[in-house]
């Protein structure tokens, strides 16, 4: 893939996080290159967040995808949060409408998606109590599913996720027996310390229809592949993945990328 | 010329003009990929310096070239001047290192080392008040001509100027006969209204023995022809601009082309 010649009237687009990854850079150039679109887009890090976003707005950069550990700082300095990041109170999504930055949560809005495609009259258990556990917990509520348990071992943010919510709390998946299992912690992750584990025990598998797991890399975690061998459907976390930077991608360009054409991207930007 | 890839490494050079044009963007660009750097330029306008100044600092932007109208606002907003700027007031060039921005004057750096090449023991003419009038005198004045006189039609900017730099006016070149005229008006540009004239009599050129144009397109103004005719040496203005270019590219890159290949990106960034 070919970049596209830089000049004053190509609009750019930015991530900022912690640290900087090579995935969002390669996906979104990658989607400019094939739509013919006149966009750029780099990650970078910052010291001084204020001073970054003060930068989107001088320098008129059209859109930033927004990662830890900046997604609750940059709420203060927004115009307008959009539902879906107040929902969970977390934004990865700046689009600078004109001076106007509007901040959104891609994450949430994928999950409601996919969601979208589970029956929400079966008990949900959801792993973790992080980020994407609150996006997860917070797209449960808002999809109208009503038994939602928080499965955690952190005794404060466990509980304090389920409460915001509405949902109930335990420590261990215990006797649960959820219709539908959404795994938002590492587990499963390449790279992680847990990279080969299964987040609950395997004899839990045994009555769970639906298995969504967050993790993308790789999309064939432990758990997926111990859900499919146990009967159940599922939903991968590169799925999940896609469907927010797509989700992104549009916001920023007005242009919305083809199923086909997020999955090639994504194949070109995945780590390697 | 084939843009690099960007990546999260790449190091981003801007400028802030108000009506940025892509010569910049494409001398850098190409003389990034000749070398081999890493690097990428783009040219931004901006409704608010000092929050252009601030995504500088927040994005960690290695460099920004400066064009009108900021190149005396910006002043407030960086934290060190170089003799350069502080000479004439104004700045071209900003390179952040480490997050100190420190502001040059890259013209007053080229006309004061092509000036090297002119006895300085002549009376020398500045014809013109403005931006680039004041790099040439300060330039004159810094390079040890004793004899200099301003010749400008604004009673305001040419006697003030003149003050500045211990420098005499005067509101027309009547019978001055100079050895030095240094042209820093519009007079001979591409698209000004007097592209065709020459900014003093032809017959005034007859005793001229160096005649220092700070057009530089075309780079054959009128008057360097006419000077050309009359046996004056002659320094041209894409001279000029191409050393300020490559002192610019220098302090952001550590990296000093070649004339040969600032020559070449010069061509391949004019305007067509």
């Amino acid at each position: 893939m070919t970049a596209r010649e830089l000049t004053k009237d190509t609009t750019l687009c930015i991530s900022l996080s912690g640290r900087p990854s090579n995935v969002g850079t390669r996906f979104h150039n990658h989607l400019y290159g094939e739509l013919g679109l006149d966009f750029a887009y780099k990650a970078f890090t910052t010291d001084d967040l204020p001073a970054a976003i003060a930068g989107i707005r001088g320098l008129g950069i059209r859109g930033c995808g927004v990662s830890m550990p900046f997604k609750e700082a940059v709420i203060p300095l927004v115009d307008e949060l959009e539902a879906s990041a107040a929902a969970i109170g977390a934004v990865n999504t700046i689009v600078n409408d004109g001076g106007r930055l509007v901040a959104s949560n891609t994450d949430y809005l994928a999950l409601v998606e996919l969601l979208r495609e589970v029956d929400r009259d079966q008990p949900a258990v959801v792993l973790g109590s992080g980020g994407m556990a609150k996006a997860a917990v917070a797209a449960l509520r808002d999809g109208g599913f009503a038994d939602v348990t928080v499965v955690a071992r952190n005794p404060t943010s466990g509980p304090a996720l389920a409460e915001r919510y509405g949902a109930r709390w335990a420590a261990a998946l215990g006797d649960h027996r959820p219709g539908l299992l959404l795994n938002a912690t590492p587990v499963g992750m390449a790279g992680a310390r847990e990279a080969d584990d299964l987040p609950v025990p395997e004899a839990a598998l045994a009555t769970v229809r639906v298995v969504l797991d967050v993790v993308a890399v790789p999309p064939e975690t432990p758990l997926v592949r111990a859900a499919r061998a146990a009967g159940a459907t599922t939903i991968t976390g590169d799925r999940v993945i896609a469907l927010q930077a797509a989700e992104q991608f549009a916001r920023y360009t007005g242009v919305r990328p083809s199923d086909e054409q997020v999955a090639r991207a994504s194949a070109i930007s995945r780590p390697t």
